[in-house]
């Protein structure tokens, strides 16, 4: 059993802003996020787009943004569960909760923070028939470890980022590379686009296309599958593993389920107050939450996330009473010891 | 008369955002403050340190955080009345405001956003009778245009950063420079002290240590200032200018007296949608404003700032009905004609 302060579910920027300033109450925080990586919409769908409307920022790319929250909370050591699905919630007899993934990983906090966007990011699945079977037997919606590819024999199927990244990242790690899309042209970055193209001259990536996988063959596990040519009959590329790549897409999932007021497919909260929703302790901030004037933006999550630490620290310390001071007045300290502070005024004799 | 549509009052970072937030609704705003410079509490009292808690900056100085908010605003041209304070403001019947500064200064819009953080800021002067008889004749508590100087004798009075760094900066442009503190010691950043210290040695700046003002010499101008150290005899020094610089403390001021809700020093805005006061059409965001939670730091005007906006262009285009949009995917559109945008994904046929 994980323990911690605050459980934040999303990884996303809200998620983690929120551990910098638990961190500052000296809450510890972890964060559940079925992606395998953090950053949420930031990272999963944009990464090399360009913010303009983060403050201060005239222009920000979404991978930076996420890079440069890591670094601001580092000091703070949260925790994280990667890869897996916030699934259940039960309150303890004591008003705290314990939350279990789909992987069975159960996590116990007095606060859960829910910064879950727009849900959990589902893949989007192909429409084959018994692929189900083969999920991680050989089927992978987004790859976590490329580890587990090396000398095999992959296909790859998408026409976006995803697909043209992976294959190159995979180029070389794999034994054999195959990209299959149904279309002849691609939808990505131009650099991803013109490596592909250059390494397919090189042999190293087997392009195919146009072209559809309509069948997965194997006993118990993928050991090849069936291809679709425009008019040509089907035919069998026998492979270790079959990776469709068509995007991922938010689902606001299980979280629907948990006795909360839902409005327009998000979280109804306090926004005159906390954030909190209608379940004490249990708060929503960023875009998974709804109230009047809501306005899904990065800069909204960071304050709604601000203003909930307030509120969780008086849950969690009912009897203290925290006055907050400027971080460039009292510093930083860290839970790993560091500490960042201002330089202080010199008092200086001349003469 | 000065027209725009939303005018803004105080040009601290709350004041400054919401130049960008409204020009992406292609909304125009004029901002007025106090201060000789945009900034408010960071460009006045603690430019050179540095700020922990703006979201994905894990450090930023106050001063350079001012400068990537007026480089992120500059495409939507703003104007600015600066070194003049918002003295009264007159609802017109159809809806729309004047508001006149100390100097007469008429400023016209639709919409009124107080961005007045702690108030304006007000000199703090030295207590010396008749000294405001020599205010702007001679007497200045903040140096605007340091021309006036050039070639002028000059006695500046404080023993903190702005004395210290108006000293070094006058010993270029004045015919004399004379710094007179009651203490030996000076408190401020160390090169400040020892470039000081080093000009006192070149004899460009002129040190009189410990040593006050008590009097101001002259007719309808000032001619000299009259010096007392310890228990010695008082004398006269000559000179053109006097220049108290003994910091500046904000006050509430005339806003306090606009009709406004007012409750801890602060107004009454309603949290639960769009931070408007109790006249409508008058919003109040940032340090300035009060609700139940409410937390005097800069990310939160910042989201104040922008959900104002949304409301601001309800309130000027009511039969409008604006669709926000991210502005990874639109861009941005400066009023200057300039253009931001992310990339588009390349479709390439490969092979
Ligand atoms: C193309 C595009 C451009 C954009 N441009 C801008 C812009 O210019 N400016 C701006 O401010 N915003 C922009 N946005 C919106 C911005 O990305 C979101 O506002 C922001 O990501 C919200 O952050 P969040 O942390 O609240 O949620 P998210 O970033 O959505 O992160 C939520 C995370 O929670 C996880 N999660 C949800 N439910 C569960 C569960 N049950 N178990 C485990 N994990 C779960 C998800 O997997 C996800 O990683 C843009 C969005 C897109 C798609
Ligand atoms: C030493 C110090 C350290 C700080 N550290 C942090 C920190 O680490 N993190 C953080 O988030 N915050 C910090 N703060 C607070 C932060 O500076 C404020 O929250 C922020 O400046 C508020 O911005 P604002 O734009 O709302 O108001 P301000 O910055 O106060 O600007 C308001 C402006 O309005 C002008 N004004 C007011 N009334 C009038 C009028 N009638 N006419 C004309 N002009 C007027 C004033 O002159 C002023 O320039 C710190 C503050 C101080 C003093």
């Amino acid at each position: 059993m994980i323990k911690t302060d605050i459980l934040i579910i999303g990884a996303g920027p809200t998620g983690l802003f929120t551990v910098f300033e638990a961190g500052l109450l000296k809450l510890k925080c972890h964060l559940i996020d079925a992606l395998p990586q953090p950053g949420g919409q930031c990272a999963e769908i944009y990464p090399k787009k360009p913010i303009y409307d983060i403050p201060a920022y005239p222009e920000v790319l979404a991978g930076d943004l996420i890079d440069n929250l890591m670094e601001q909370i580092k000091a703070f050591e949260p925790g994280f569960t990667l890869g897996e699905r916030a699934e259940t919630i039960e309150k303890q007899d004591d008003g705290s909760f314990v939350v279990t993934t789909n992987k069975g990983t159960k996590h116990h906090a007095p606060v859960v923070a829910i910064a879950g966007g727009l849900g959990s990011f589902e893949p989007r699945k192909p429409p084959i028939q018994g692929i189900e079977n083969y999920e991680d037997r050989g089927v992978e919606y987004m790859i976590k470890d490329p580890e587990i590819y090396r000398e095999k024999k992959v296909v790859i199927a998408g026409g976006g980022d995803s697909a043209l990244d992976w294959s190159i990242y995979l180029a070389n790690v794999a034994g054999e590379v195959n990209l299959i899309h149904r279309r002849n042209e691609f939808r990505g970055a131009l650099d991803s686009v013109e490596k592909v193209e250059e390494l397919s001259k090189l042999g190293r990536i087997n392009l195919i296309t146009p072209a559809e996988v309509i069948g997965i063959k194997g006993k118990g596990k993928v050991r090849g599958v069936e291809i679709k040519r425009q008019s040509e009959e089907p035919y069998i590329l026998e492979c270790d593993h079959f990776i469709p790549l068509f995007g991922l897409a938010p689902k606001l999932g299980p979280i629907a389920n948990w006795g909360l007021e839902i409005e327009k497919n998000a979280i109804k909260v306090n926004n005159a107050l906390d954030y909190q929703t209608n379940i004490p302790g249990i708060y929503a901030i960023g875009d998974v939450n709804t109230y009047p004037g809501k306005l899904k933006l990065i800069l909204c999550g960071f304050h709604e996330a601000t203003l909930m630490c307030q509120s969780a620290y008086q849950r969690i310390h009912p009897d203290k009473k925290y006055v907050m001071k400027y971080t460039t007045v009292s510093g930083v300290s860290g839970f790993d010891g560091s500490r960042k502070e201002a330089e202080k005024a010199v008092v200086k004799k001349i003469g």
